[in-house]
Parts: structure tokens; sequence; C-alpha cells
């Protein structure tokens, strides 16, 4: 399901490559993976994804095929097909590591590799590094409107495609949720999964008590009851009539859910039912294009749900499916780069973002050179040296528990789900002493006696 | 990349098949594959990922690892894994030939199968054919925005995940784009490919001339030169000064690109430069956060652009990154069935899509139980007899020929990008007459007598 395959990168990288190989462009090359700007409403990110971007660059390789399909299509030489039967990272990664809160500009990934290495590694790097950071920011703010309730990934179905699915459920359990519906995650990375039962279920059987009373003797330690296929409140009744028949073959209902309709307004009539019917300890879980949105109104309005299955809106991010991302050269040789293009201005050079805390709390980041002497805690770590990686990378349960103690870190203020003060970052004044040095160095496109 | 693990699924289709088997439920089931509604602006779907559905099918199988961790997970009774290690896919699946175009509640892909069968494949059938479904409909909708010109996705790096890149070339070419930025997409689908170069090629050199003429160099069949890097219009005049050189050394400029900025003004500017520099014949290619109602406003002013990569908006859909679709059970062991929760009521039964032609176009849709006879021509096909495929299905470039067939015998107001008139789809007096059936049988959510 994730596999990393050479030729996922888009062709331009390796017309490139030919290009920087005829002219000898080998030496070193220094590229940021950062993202620039906020989604409107957004305060900050939660870096993901650095794990699966680690073993893409360790398992790169141009396999025979590959090669023959290079060869095969006529546009490349001799000597690059030569080059990338060869080739492997050999390369440095410094990184956030997964789960730091961080902010526009802010590097969260560098690599550090021969030129066409580093550019070559360009497109599948930020398909896995943009996912994950997208996926764990939203679940992030999920978490924050939720923080007390039991939520969980439903997006397999409308993920886009099986590895997105898998992505999902890592990042967002990764940014706190409590789990997943799908089952790969739990063998692949040590997930919790959650499952109830589908409407076809309670369709396939000629009534709804028939297929409560089913479910719940082949699934007795896991009975949640899905009660809205025809009537919610009449399926909730139902709830309570089967409840004593189970109860005396030693099976209690865990919960049920609804999935459809005023999620609300159902919630707080199946409440009553429930009480009514001595259902006290029955939780009440619901889904159903849900969105931070709604679950702020219900914690507002004290909607008695007990937890959440979240999907679409989660796992295709669908108020913003994309960050405005990007993977830049910002020094090659050991001459510092940027690039001017309108609206897409980046900072040169290899950088550090220093933290500053207060009381506990984030205070104020610093964007700056990576030589330069700034107050604060450096972010970026070394990850890998020379292709081998420096240490074992963080596990997910140690990335889960360090992206909890940074957003309880955040500003109040960030809290919120409506961004109103952003967090302060500045950039250090050597950084912008060089972007004003390389912006007259290639005044122009470059130095006039050049061409 | 496109790999098919029998875990990627809802853990609750595992739980219900637990169910079922301990119920005996075994016998033979229909679900249906459909969309609920449209996008807010769309008139049409094109159908799409069934090839990669049916091999998911016939490819299905529980691994020894897999059956491992079922067994170990502690959920599942030994017959159930018993079970799933003999499960394959021994139904039948019906649908639309891909690129066919569609609307609400119409069957996409019909699967009748054992019940615990036909629930398993569930998540990751939804998965497939979501996606692609998507992806062709947003495709088709940019096509008709810019009916004559190069239209390749660019969105490799913003898909979510590998598959969806790979998934998102393979739709959009469907729908008639002319190829994919993605090179893994010629390998894997015979999809044409495209590159050009990056801002990195350009500021990893010590000037934008020298880059310019070096990849003319390397890839003198392919020299589309991006030309914003740091000033979009004098790097059109950087253009016309190497032209001469390389025309010496027999290389032609096919086109430069312009990635940033006010992408109309610059076309404008651009085209004059290169028209005065004597480079009428070299085209113009844009990309950067291109969407149709771009596409359509370039092409009402009649902006001198030539192609355009589309990149994150096609690749995410960004403006609509998920369809309301379902996959619900219509009928089991012999008896109709349908699903009543608020706003989510399905048609009961197996179902087929008379479509009726005037003048060559499309004039109308009835939705009829299978074997009503009704006017027009059926459009869900025999794709899989008892788990063997009835015939090859269509390839990659058939179903591309018939979507645009199909697109092109749209009525006009479908065509344009926002809807007016809705494509008129009847509802069967069969059909209307079994929901009513169902209903009376199912009232109350099943025989009272039942319980």
């Amino acid at each position: 399901m994730i596999g990393h395959d050479a030729l996922l990168t888009d062709l331009y990288q390796l017309t490139m490559l030919q290009g920087y190989l005829e002219a000898g462009m080998t030496e070193t090359a220094v590229f940021e993976f950062f993202v620039r700007r906020l989604p409107p409403g957004w305060s900050f990110f939660i870096a993901a994804g650095l794990a699966q971007a680690v073993d893409y660059l360790e398992q790169l390789r141009f396999h025979e095929a590959d090669l023959a399909w290079l060869a095969a299509s006529g546009r490349f030489s001799h000597a690059v097909v030569e080059y990338l039967g060869h080739l492997r990272f050999t390369g440095d990664v410094d990184a956030l590591p997964e789960g730091s809160c961080c902010f526009p500009d802010e590097p969260i990934v560098r690599i550090t590799a021969p030129l066409p290495v580093a550019q070559l590694v360009e497109s599948r790097l930020i398909n896995l590094l943009h996912f994950q950071t997208l996926i764990a920011s939203k679940a992030a703010r999920l978490r924050l409107a939720a923080p007390d309730k039991l939520l969980v990934d439903f997006g397999l179905r409308r993920a886009h495609g099986g590895e997105a699915a898998l992505f999902a459920a890592r990042a967002s359990y990764l940014a706190g949720f409590d789990g997943s519906a799908t089952t790969l995650a739990a063998p692949r990375f040590a997930i919790p999964v959650f499952g109830t039962m589908a409407h076809s279920y309670v369709q396939a059987h000629v009534s709804e008590v028939r297929a409560f009373e089913s479910f719940a003797r082949a699934q007795p330690d896991n009975v949640v009851l899905l009660i809205d296929t025809y009537d919610t409140e009449e399926g909730a009744q139902r709830v309570v009539e089967v409840a004593p028949r189970l109860a005396a073959a030693g099976i209690r209902i865990k919960a049920v859910r609804i999935d459809s309709g005023d999620l609300a307004g159902h919630a707080r009539r199946v409440r009553a039912i429930l009480d009514d019917g001595g259902l006290t300890e029955v939780g009440i879980f619901a889904s159903s294009s849900l969105d931070e949105t709604d679950l702020v109104r219900f914690r507002a309005e004290r909607v008695p749900i007990d937890g959440f299955g979240v999907g679409t809106r989660l796992t295709t991010c669908a108020d913003h499916p994309y960050l405005d991302c990007a993977y830049k050269l910002q020094e090659y040789a050991g001459q510092p780069r940027r690039k001017r293009s309108e609206g897409k201005q980046t900072w040169p050079g290899r950088k550090q973002v220093w933290r500053r805390y207060a009381a506990g709390e984030l205070a104020g980041d610093t964007l700056a050179l990576e030589g330069e002497a700034i107050a604060g805690t450096p972010l970026l770590v070394e990850v890998v040296r020379s292709g081998q990686r420096r240490a074992e990378l963080e596990d997910l349960a140690a990335a889960r528990a360090h992206a909890a103690a940074e957003i309880a870190a955040l500003p109040e203020p960030l809290k919120q789900l409506a961004a109103t003060t952003p967090y302060p970052v500045t950039v250090s004044s050597g950084l912008r002493a060089l972007a004003v040095e390389v912006d007259r160095r290639t005044a122009g496109g470059g130095p006039k006696g050049e061409a």
C-alpha cells in the first residue's frame, strides 16, 4: 500500500537531472520544505510525515524495469540512466520532530545532498510531507474542538486512495485522535481501531431488533448499535427493548450510533429514551459529515454526544484540502539562493528556527540562519547524516505525546478555531541582510556579464 | 504503489461479517455504488475507477500475516478467520463503462455476491471508485473550460499520497487531459508525460541565460523555459537573447512557462516580447493555482496562453474534494431493501439506467428496476460473472474516447460550468411502487412480530 517507486516523481526532475549532469552541476544543494501561509482561520501546523519521508530516501532505488523504461523513452542519455542506476540518497536530513507545532515560512524538513539527488526527491517528499502535515493540523483543530470526547477517523472510503487513508489514520492519531476505523492502521502503525455496524447490517436482517441482537451476540465486547436506519427514536426504543435480554446473556451495550439528521436534536431525545429505559451507562456516538465547527457548537450547547466518527472532512481536509507549501533551493555550492517570483519569494540560506517559551507557553519563534546566535531552543534536529539515520526516529507514540505537549503549550488565542492573533515569528537580522545581498547579486536574473 | 491489501477495510466490515456468519446470513446480496448529489455548479459525473475496482476484487486475498493479525486481535472467532482465509470474490459486477456520463442516484457499479463478501469490499470499492470519479468529473470541467488548449496534470506533489497522484493522472487523462507530469503514469498507464524545468534549476545556475542554455542543450527536443524566477518580462527578453544561439545549434524553443503573478497580464506582455523577437512560434504555457474559472476567463479574454499545467486544484479537487457517494444494500436473499435515514434514503432493488438520445444528444435517463421494459439504451453492462471477467475491460484509451463522445453529446446547458438546467432523470413507476412496498414491509424497523 505504501510503496516507494523511484519513478513517482515529476518528469522535470529527470530532465533537469540530465541538465545538471551535463553542466557538471553536482555540488551540494540545500532545499527546505515549508508552508507559505495558513489556511483561513488556522493558527498553526503540526509537522508530520517525516518517518515516511526518511523511509523513502533510504529506499530510493531505480530498479532494472525503471531504468529500462527510462532508456526506452528516448528522453535520457546513457549517462543519466547510468547515474540513476547507482543513485542512493547519501545526503543529510534535518527536520522538526513529528508532532511539532510550526508556522509559515519555518523549514519543516531540510535536505542537503548533491544537487541532482536533492532535486529528484522533491516531488515525492512534498507528496509525503504535505498530506500528513495537512491532516495532522486538521485533526489537531478537531481535537481542540472536542477535548474530552472520543474521536475516531472514519474516512477510509472518501480518502483519496489507499495511501491517503492510511496516512490520514496515522496523522490524525499523531495529532490526538483516539484511533481509526481503518483496520490496516492497526497492524501497520499500531493505531487503535474502532468499528460499529453499517446500515446494511440492519437492512439485511428482517428487523432492527434481530440485527441488534445478532450483532451483540457476535461482538459481545464491542456492542455499538446503529439506530437511525429507519427512525432514530424508534431505534433507541428498540435498544431499550433488547437490553434486558442481552444483559441476561451477560452482554453490555456500550453505545448507540446516530449517523443522519439533526444530530443534536436526536442525541437529546435518544439520551432521554435511554435514561428512561435505565440505560444511563450507554453512550451516544455520532457521525455524518462532521467538522470542527459542529464539534464546537455541540460543546457550547452541551449536546449529550460522547464520541464522534469524523470521516470525509478529516481525511480530505474538505474545507481546505491542501497547504500552500514548497520545497525550495536555498543554497547551492555554498552560495545562498532565493526565488523572487511574485508572491512566492523565499528566504535564502540554511535556516534554523529558535523557539522561546514563557511560563510553559510558546512565546515566539525566530527564523534565522543556521549559524546565528539567537535566543531560544533550536527546533530542527539532525535526522540523517550521509545517508545514515542519526538515531531511530521517534515512534508514533512519542510523536503523539510530543504533539499533545506542543498543542497544550500554545497560547490560548491560538487554540481558538477562528485565528485572530497570529503567533509571532520574527525574521533575524542576519537572514534579512542575506536576502538583500542575494537579491543584489542576482538582480536581473544573474550577473549580466555571465551570459 | 497501487496495492490491494485485504485489511484496507473498515473494521466494522469484519465485525459485521462475524455477525452475518453467526446468523447464517450468507445469501446473495446486491449493493450499488452511486452518488447522491452534484457538487454546487456541477452538472454531471464521469464514471471512473472500474478497472482498479475489478483488479481489487480479483486479487482479494487474506494472506497468512493478515489472518495472524486477525486471530491475535482477539476480536474474531476461529470460524471468521477460517472463512477469510478461503475468501475469494466469486460474485458479479455490473457497471457503467469507464468514461460514461452519469447523474445522481444512478448506479455506477453493482456488486452481487454472498452478503459477507459484498459487505466486506465496501470500503475499498468506494475508496477506489469515489476518487477517480471525482477527478474525472473535475477534469472534464477543466477540459470544457479550455477545449483547444494543452492540459497537463501537475498535481503529484499536493495529491493526497502516491496512489492519489497516480489515480489523478489516470482519471484526468481519461476525461480529456493531454497527459501528466507524473513520470510513473507513463510506464503504469501509458499516459503521455510532460516536463519542463523548476525554479531551482534557474536558481542553481549563475544566471538565467546559463540555465536556459544548459537546459536546452540537455533536452533539445523538449525546450520549455521557465521565465518567472526573477522577473517574467526580463525572463522573456533573455529567451529572445538565447534563441539565435540555440537555433544555430539546431535547437528550437518550444515554449516558455509562467508560474506566478497575473498570468493574463504577463502572458500578453511576454507574447509581445517573443513576437517582437521573432519567436512567434514559441508557445506560452502557464501554471499556478489554476482552476476552471481561470480557464474560462482566459478564454473569454483571449489571453495568449497555449497550455496549462493544473496541479493542486485538479488532484485534490480543491473546490469540492469529495462526492456524496454511497454503496448501499438494495436486495438481500431476493428481497429488496432500502435505507430510510433522513436525507439518505435510497431506491431499493436491482436497478438499471436507460438513456434516451435525440439528434445525437443525451435526452434523458430513466432509473428503473432491472427487469422493467423501458425505452432507451441500458447503461450498466456485465463486467464480472461468478468472479470471472466477462471480457477484457475497456482499456484507458477506449475509456478516454468514450468520455470524449459522452461529453460531446451532453446538452449544451450541461456543458456550461455553472449548472442551471438539471439533466432529466426519471424514476420509473415500477421503482416507485417497490419503494412504497418496501417501506410498508419495514415500517417501524421491520415486522413487529419478528422481534
